[in-house]
């Protein structure tokens, strides 16, 4: 099950195709973002945080260099860099018994990254909402 | 091979037992930071930065929540709180063929988080260094 998830996943980021995340996430599904401690919950802000990351970091040379699979949850390490930036982070991917994604989690290191991702996600999902 | 590793690293965790971390630990082992970009290498420099965090995290209300395992590597994921700050991490855990850790990794959100963690390893590791 959750195999077929990371694969069209993996086809999305590759597409930056963020309507398709519709087709693969819960309804229920909740965003943990590497930089606020509040969920964002619901597959409507979930889709609209993981569409801003996939247009921040689609723009940088970002690649994954890790995974590490289980039964229900996925850990996906990615490296990109941005403004000169380097970042290094995870996506912890936690899915139901349906392979449908009901939690996606981001981490980020180091901090300078965790601070220049602050920055644009502000402006990102800032553009995304008053369009 | 790794699950033997995982299960020796759950003990010295549970007993801040960081000496134990020779048993462990490959010759070559490298540590990165969730707040510097710079890989700590060697078995020495990666020891004292675990037994730091050992320390720091110690004792807060620290705890596993989940855990993700590979052939060679494993992703597990914490909370804790220090000085009322929730803290969310992940320890990714590269082993060799004989089970020893290779490379440690550290991710830490949110960014409140990463901040203090940067204060308190920055004190501890002086610490620990002029002792």
């Amino acid at each position: 099950m959750i195999d077929d998830t990371l694969k069209t996943w993996h086809q999305l980021v590759e597409e930056k195709n963020a309507n398709g995340l519709d087709e693969i996430l819960a309804d229920g599904a909740v965003f943990h973002s590497p930089v606020v401690r509040t969920p964002q919950e619901g597959k409507a802000l979930t889709k609209l945080y993981l569409a801003a990351a996939i247009g921040v970091l689609g723009n940088s040379d970002f690649r994954y260099v890790r995974e590490v699979v289980g039964e229900s949850d996925a850990v996906l390490e990615f490296t990109a860099e941005l403004d000169g930036i380097y970042i290094n982070g995870v996506d912890m991917i936690h899915c139901d018994e349906k392979g449908k994604i009901v939690d996606f989690k981001v981490m980020i290191r180091p901090l300078k990254a965790v601070n220049l991702l602050h920055t644009m996600m502000a402006k990102m999902l800032k553009g995304t909402k008053s369009d």
